[in-house]
């Protein structure tokens, strides 16, 4: 049976691509929607009954479109699903909800020996517990040590990537940390994985990177895998899925951005979208 | 004849607290109303049209505390008002209703001999060119250079005002600046007079800097002083006047950065405001 419903992506800006197109990749005939809340961009910073609202309104968003699942992709947002009661959901949804805290912290307590694990994100990601909830939960062994990071986005944003000073700014960061001797470490934040190389080379070949991209479509081929969860759109692998990209706050520096992160000239342009 | 009536004063987020303290020094007896958008900030990574939107939002909530007069505290909310045509209104207010830019570009006109005058600044006050424009509308031999300069708002929300990586960072903006030679520099966002110190030892003492919140200041006491402009509350210097603060996404954190700005132990919390 096959279900030509999109899968609708939700992300607080564009950092949620980089998942999308962890996913495309494995799955090319899926049908995508993207939404990207560009206009109350970052989420990291603030509460987490204003991440909460703004996470709903986005799933409502998105369910208007008829989707068969969603990915929370942000990390921030992924908060606001499972807050406070840990793996029971705060944000009710009539389809499968998928955020990338739980893949993250399965991924990482398979990686990782020492069962020592460190969680790089924003403010918010941190102060949620959100990671150090789903992994105690999981593995109650592990000991995880969380710092956060909110200079990163920015950085990432100013496109200085393999700039000497973030390099700086990484090795500040990430100093506590290590001093914990961690033998993995979650990249928490979708704006990370961009930063990942600068990353690799302060923590060196010790201390293992987790990409919760890479854990949610493992987590999404699992479920295609086990009918009943979740369906595919076509078995016809010469089928192109049609990818729909949507933004609170649309310009033509975002379809930039899009193309890059994407590694595709042949997206199209961000639609406008209201709240 | 005096007027008891609040002076509002609206930001993205909680810099604008710097100007309010600049003029309630100056102006103890008036009531104030704050207002910071903090579920929505930051404005300055934000489309034109985005930023317009929320300035009227904003404008439109202050009114409803029956104000006197209006301070957008925010450069890059402050382009909304000047965009595009220069010094004619593009919001309209039945109350005075004033910016920071162009208080701040007669300043930096007044400070400068050569003429040659630079900008720092987030990336849509620059890109609104709203400081070159009002600066060029008074003084035609002005040169207006404008720099980007992203990564100090978050810099300074990181507490990492004297660091020697946030000196680092300074350099690397101010370097394109002060190779043009420029005389005077305006501090072109609120939150860029906590890096004052970092910014004078980089520019060096043959370039002036110019704040915005104290060019305001004035601008506001000289139309005190022109009574059928705006008149004071009271004439009693004995009388200390209200000040309230809402915000549109609340925390204690917030209260704690509000007393260290304001420089003052006795200020009420932030109650949350729904726009």
């Amino acid at each position: 049976m096959s279900d030509p419903r999109p899968i609708g992506f939700f992300d607080s800006g564009l950092g949620g691509l980089t998942v999308l197109y962890s996913i495309r990749e494995r799955f090319p005939s899926e049908n995508f929607i993207y939404l990207g809340d560009t206009a109350r961009l970052p989420y990291g910073t603030k509460s987490p009954e204003t991440i909460r609202r703004y996470t709903e309104q986005c799933i409502r968003a998105l369910l208007k479109f008829d989707v068969k699942a969603i990915v929370v992709a942000c990390n921030s947002a992924s908060t606001a699903i499972l807050n406070s009661r840990g793996t029971e959901r705060e944000i009710d949804s009539p389809v499968p909800l998928y955020n990338v805290i739980e893949p993250g912290a399965e991924v990482a307590i398979r990686t990782s020996t020492s069962k020592r694990i460190g969680v790089l994100g924003t403010r918010a990601t941190v102060a949620s517990n959100a990671y150090a909830r789903a992994i105690e939960q999981r593995e109650p062994n592990a000991i995880v040590f969380q710092q956060p990071a909110p200079l990163l986005v920015p950085l990432v944003e100013e496109g200085w990537e393999s700039d000497p000073l973030t390099n700086l700014v990484i090795y500040r960061y990430l100093a506590p940390l290590m001093s914990q001797t961690i033998d993995t470490l979650i990249l928490g934040c979708t704006h990370y994985p961009a930063l990942r190389e600068g990353i690799a080379k302060v923590a060196g070949s010790s201390i293992e990177l987790v990409d919760s991209a890479m854990a949610i479509a493992q987590m999404l081929e699992k479920d295609f895998s086990q009918e009943e969860k979740l369906k595919i759109h076509t078995t016809d692998t010469s089928v192109k899925g049609r990818l729909t990209l949507y933004a609170t706050d649309a310009s033509p520096a975002m379809d930039q951005t899009a193309k890059r992160l994407m590694k595709d000239d042949h997206l199209d342009t961000f639609q406008g979208f209201d709240l």
